[in-house]
Order: structure tokens, then C-alpha cells, then sequence
């Protein structure tokens, strides 16, 4: 046995094509339900409709908010929880991409905690009273936030980007539905797919790893491999669709057990700077450079997760790259450039700045050490 | 993603060497401990002491109740359950092996549900009020209790012995801490050992595995095949013993998500006509022969936990067969006989008929199926 280790995840997590439905068959953690979503697609290809009418089957009413922004702001999780109050709702639902699960996740908090939610977000102020239960409904394959304590929320006034939770966060109750995946477009799922793979990579790099959360991480890496090309050039291939979903969902959990590294924290430098960056895409762009410089650092790891990733004859780290480079191509996304955003080889030493200042647990959770001017030397070489 | 199936195993578990420390951090689920032991050696050896200390440096008083015998009985729960009334504890700590974990569930539950406990746990009356917290801290490594939602009570009038439990019954927090294992003697390490490899190779060829489960299960059996051995051997390898406890404790999560087959059935039936029959001896026994004849059945299953079990190369299903037998050689039990616990070629049919009785969901979880015939043939070869 190694060092000491935890494990805690209490979500009761459902997966498979159809598990909607169990909506109709579960306890539900309420009676009265608030449904937290973004409002557009997934009202058009009607998921909200079927939510609201699974629930009305078994004497639920729903109140629905639909407002969420991709990234979920603060005033919105105040108005939401004021809605709960008034209306008596006694659970959530987020129902959409992370932005949709992490409002609900707040907005359950907010309810039941007086005052504005900032002061509990970022001012410190301590939780009083436990969140209402939630029950999340990922839409996309990628944040993992339906296996997670985590959310982030945005202060639109003073345009900061807060990470926030604990055990107190995770969702009671997650389904994670294929078939409300199907129609995502192909960019967005490599994007998303890719996102859920270095969650996984991440936690596996990681400084507090632990051999569980060890076991999940590979088993994500893996499925991420044999999977997320197909999903991406054939979006009805449902066991492919799946297949990522049910990875994204582990990393959710490699990020419960484990957690992100400065991989991150440079990505969110990037998107701070140049908010048009999908999440995703700025991972791509970085990654090769980035497991390049640890790769030597980490051997045996990165033979570990290249082994996963396909390479089944691995024996060298740097086939751990290889085989994420081969990945991105397989996926159409390797020709991503930062020029395609507008972003300039200048911008490497404020992105870097940055990162070391907004990254902190991330940075620190690193194995090996990622300096500032490592990070600069990363970017340059991802540049494009 | 292949047929729908679920996830839940809500228990905070905190692993390592000398982790029983982490009562002293941690936040404890209630005020005032009932803490339930068989009572010999957890108290010998301190480990009673060390827990009652630790609480009391939290201002946390502790009541004591070291009855627990080795099938925990009806009697004790309902008398366990009256003396937490009595004096308001709110929560419980099992501390030993699976018998004081599974008693303090038992009593959790019965301390804040009306008249005799017997009536859940046998009488089907519904459960009205959530069990209190309890915290399980095993001192062997092999039933899993401290992962897993059931407990197994039996009624000393009735001679009934029961598996109980469900989602109520997960231990709030668990320590899993191999100092407290060290002074385990081989056989009991080896047999223990073996219910925990058991528990994870029922649940890989049980008929609801699920991806998930299937990760744990082959885990745990990589586990039992690097370590048991090495922790049979010399009881002061904290390595070995550590990765046991872990093995143990992942094979209670398999439980929590699959499920037992046929196997343990078969053995519950020789031990109830012969109760001074080791458990995991038991298992040991007809093992061989039980996996010889659902390997063909199901060979890629066998392949793989061949391979977990350190048959890298495997390609046969009986390679796992092999390798079994040879584990059980390195552990010094391959000549356990039935013989030695007086039990006779003529038990089979009664055996087989016992286990076809009272094995009902452990029968039903077999993906290929075993016949009464087929038990009958299984003890038959078993027998020495």
C-alpha cells in the first residue's frame, strides 16, 4: 500500500442508452423540481419536455430555468435560488452541457444559504446549511462535472472565473444518456472528448494519484483511445458515443479522487485572454508540447497511459505523444492553431503570468515542476 | 457503452498505514460513539483503547459493547440497539472483522426502528427511519463489509442465518488500516485472503458486471495474486498486508456493484452444516473444481482474470484454474481437504439442495448457469 490515500464519490451514477427514463422508476431526492438548463438545444430536441414529462408521471412538478450562459454567472445562481425559494422547489435538475449541471450545482447551495452566493464563492463565507440535492443530465462528454464536487462560476462585474465545491457539491443522482448525445457536432466532440481525456491524463500525473484513482484514469484513457475517433466521424455511432460518455464520467471521478495539473491552468490562462477559445481546442493546441516536456520527467507514467491510449507495445514515454498526436489526427483536430483565435507567440509570458497566478492548486498538484519559464517555452513551441 | 447499469458506493474510505490517525482529523458523524467489537483481540492488542482515546481528544465519549461473536447474532443487535437508546449515542464504529462491522450496521439500523430487529431483517417490514452513521474499521482483509451495504445477522432461536442490507447500509466512513492487520496468523490471512479474491472473481463473472465493476474485480484479483502470498508468508510485510487490505476493501466495492454467485452459495451450505468450516476454507475447497467447470462457459472472462492473476501470457481459461491452484500452493492451503472438517462425499446432495434453498439471488447472478447436478458434481470432485 502506498502512501495514504482517500476515496469519496457518493453520486449514484446511472449510464447507459435510454437511462433517461429512469427517471420514471428512481426515488427521487424531492417533490417539487427546479430545472436548470441553457435553454436552446436541449429545449429544441426536446430533452426539457421529456424531463418535465417523465416527472409529471410520478406527480413532480417542475419549474424551469433556461437562461444558463456558457459560462454560468453569478447573478444568474442568485436569481435561481430566489426562484427556488418563492416557488418551493425542493431539488435541482441541470440538464445540458457543464455550464447547465455546475448553475444547478450553485444554485442549490444558494437557495438554502442566505445573502448573496459570491460571499460564499469567493468571500470565504461558510456554507450554513447543506445544498439541496441535485440530479444532473450531461448532454455533452467532456467536463465530468456529473461526478464531481466542482463548479465554476463567473462574477460578470468583476470578471472573475471561480472554481468552487467539496463534498458538499457532488450531485445525488447522475444519468448519463447517450442518446442525449447523438446530435453534438463533431468539432465539439473532439473538443469535449479531449477535455475528458486530460482530466483523466491529468489525474494520472498528478502528485496526490492514488492507485484507484489510478485504475480509473487508465480505464478513461483507454476508452477515450478506441472510441472518441469513431464518435467524432460518425456521431449515430452510439456504443462509440457511448463509450466517451462513460470516460468523460470516469474522469469526472479521476478529478473527485485526484485533480487537474498546470496543463489547466495554462489552458484557462489562454481562454481568460481570448474567451472565443473553446476549453478544449486550447488543450489540444498545448498538449503535445506540454506531455513532451514531462514525458521524461514521469516514464514510466507516461508509458503507463501510452499503453492505454493504444500503444499496447509501448516502451518509451514519448510514444505516450505519439500516440495523442496520431489521436488528434484521427479527430481532424491536429492542424488546431493558436493564430486561428488570434493569439500571439507574444502573448506566451502574460498567459504564464497568469497561469501561475490563477492556477494555484493546479500547478501545485504537479508531479514534476512546470516552472514559469517552462510554461513560456510550452507555449512558444505549441504555437502555430 | 454496453447495457445500462449503475454506480453507487457512497462511503468515504481513507486507506494506509496508520490512517486509524485520521479519526482524530476527520468530521466525525455524531456526537457520541457506540462502538461495537468482538472484544478479544481489538482489545488485547490496544485498538479499542487507541479509538476511545482518539475520540476523547475530540471530547467525543464512547460506549463500549465487545460482545459481537463470530455469526453476530439477533439478540445483540436488538440489545446493542436498546443500549443506544438508552444512552443517546449517535453514531457507531465496528471495529474488528466482518462480524463487528456487520453488527453495527445491523444495530445502526435497529436503534431507530421500533420493536425487535428480526422483523427488517427477516420479517420484510419496511425500514421507517435512516439507520445512524456508522464507521467501519476492519482488522482482517476479506469480507469487504466496510465497502459494501450488507450485513449478515443470524437468529440464534431460529437457526436462520440472513443477508440483509441495501443502500441505507453503507458505512458512512471506513479506515482501512493494515497495522491493525499485522498480527492476523497465516491460515486466517490466507483464507480471508481468498473470500476477498472470491468476492471480486464472483463479481467478474456475475451476470450484472458492469465496466466499472469489471475495473475494481480485476484490480483486486492483480492485487491478491502480487501480495497474499508475500502477506502469508511474513505477516510483518506492511507492503504485502497493505495491498491485501486493499484488495479486500476494492472487492467490497465489487460487491457493492456486482454481485456473488453460485460459488459462495455452495460454500454457505457446507458451513451451515458444518459451522466449524472456515468461510474462506470453504471457498478454497471446492474453488478449484467450481471455476474448472464455468471456464469453458465463459472463456474470455477467465482469460483476463488469468492474466490479472499474473498469467500475463494466458490464452487458455484454464489458465486462471492454474493459476488459482498455484496461488493456493504459494499460500499454503492446497491440501486443505473436506475431510479435515469431517464433511463426506454423501454431503454433496444435501449440500447442493441447501445452497439451491437459500442461495436464491447468489444463483440467479450466475451468467452460465450451474445446475443442482452441477454442484453435486463440483463438491463430488472437490472432495479429499
Amino acid at each position: 500500500m502506498p502512501a495514504k490515500f482517500s476515496y469519496y464519490m457518493p453520486t449514484k451514477l446511472f449510464f447507459g442508452k435510454g437511462s433517461l427514463n429512469r427517471l420514471k422508476k428512481i426515488k427521487l431526492p424531492g417533490t417539487k423540481a427546479f430545472l436548470v438548463t441553457g435553454g436552446s438545444s436541449t429545449t429544441r430536441l426536446g430533452y426539457v419536455d421529456r424531463v418535465v414529462a417523465l416527472l409529471k408521471e410520478k406527480g413532480v412538478e417542475t419549474v424551469i430555468f433556461n437562461k444558463v450562459l456558457p459560462n454560468p454567472n453569478h447573478a444568474h445562481v442568485n436569481e435561481g435560488a430566489q426562484i427556488i425559494r418563492q416557488e418551493g422547489c425542493d431539488f435541482l435538475i441541470g440538464i445540458g452541457g457543464g455550464s447547465s449541471v455546475d448553475s444547478a450545482k450553485a444554485m442549490a447551495m444558494a437557495a438554502v444559504n442566505p445573502g448573496d452566493c459570491w460571499q460564499y464563492i469567493f468571500g470565504g463565507e461558510k456554507i450554513k446549511n447543506k445544498p439541496l440535492p441535485v440530479i444532473a443530465i450531461p448532454t455533452t462528454a467532456g467536463t465530468g462535472t456529473e461526478a464531481d464536487p466542482w463548479t465554476v462560476i463567473t462574477n460578470e462585474q468583476t470578471n472573475e472565473k471561480i472554481g468552487f465545491g467539496g463534498d458538499l457539491f457532488y450531485p445525488a443522482i447522475s444519468i448519463v444518456d447517450c442518446e442525449l448525445m447523438m446530435s453534438v457536432p463533431p468539432f465539439l466532440t473532439a473538443c469535449q472528448g479531449f477535455d475528458a481525456l486530460f482530466h483523466a491524463v491529468e489525474g494520472y500525473i498528478a502528485k496526490i494519484a492514488s492507485p484507484i484513482s489510478d485504475m480509473f484514469a487508465l480505464k478513461s484513457i483507454q476508452l477515450i483511445g478506441e472510441n472518441l475517433a469513431r464518435a467524432v466521424e460518425n456521431g449515430d455511432d452510439e456504443e462509440a458515443r457511448g463509450n466517451v460518455a462513460m470516460a468523460s464520467t470516469i474522469s469526472g471521478i479521476v478529478e473527485s479522487l485526484s485533480c487537474c495539473t498546470s496543463e489547466h491552468a495554462m489552458e484557462h490562462a489562454m481562454s481568460a485572454f481570448y474567451p472565443k477559445l473553446t476549453h478544449g481546442a486550447g488543450l489540444i493546441i498545448i498538449s503535445a508540447a506540454y506531455h513532451s516536456h514531462l514525458a521524461k520527467a514521469l516514464p514510466q507514467r507516461y508509458i503507463d497511459m501510452a499503453k492505454a491510449l493504444g500503444k499496447k507495445d509501448a516502451q518509451d514515454p514519448m510514444d505516450f505523444v505519439q500516440a495523442l498526436v496520431q489521436l488528434q489526427k484521427d479527430c481532424g483536430v491536429e492542424q488546431l492553431k493558436m493564430s486561428d483565435y488570434g493569439i500571439k507567440k507574444e502573448d506566451a509570458a502574460r498567459f504564464a503570468d497568469n497561469a501561475y497566478e490563477t492556477g494555484g492548486s493546479m500547478i501545485s498538484a504537479d508531479r514534476a515542476p512546470v516552472t514559469k519559464e517552462d510554461m513560456i517555452r510550452i507555449y512558444e513551441a505549441s504555437f502555430r
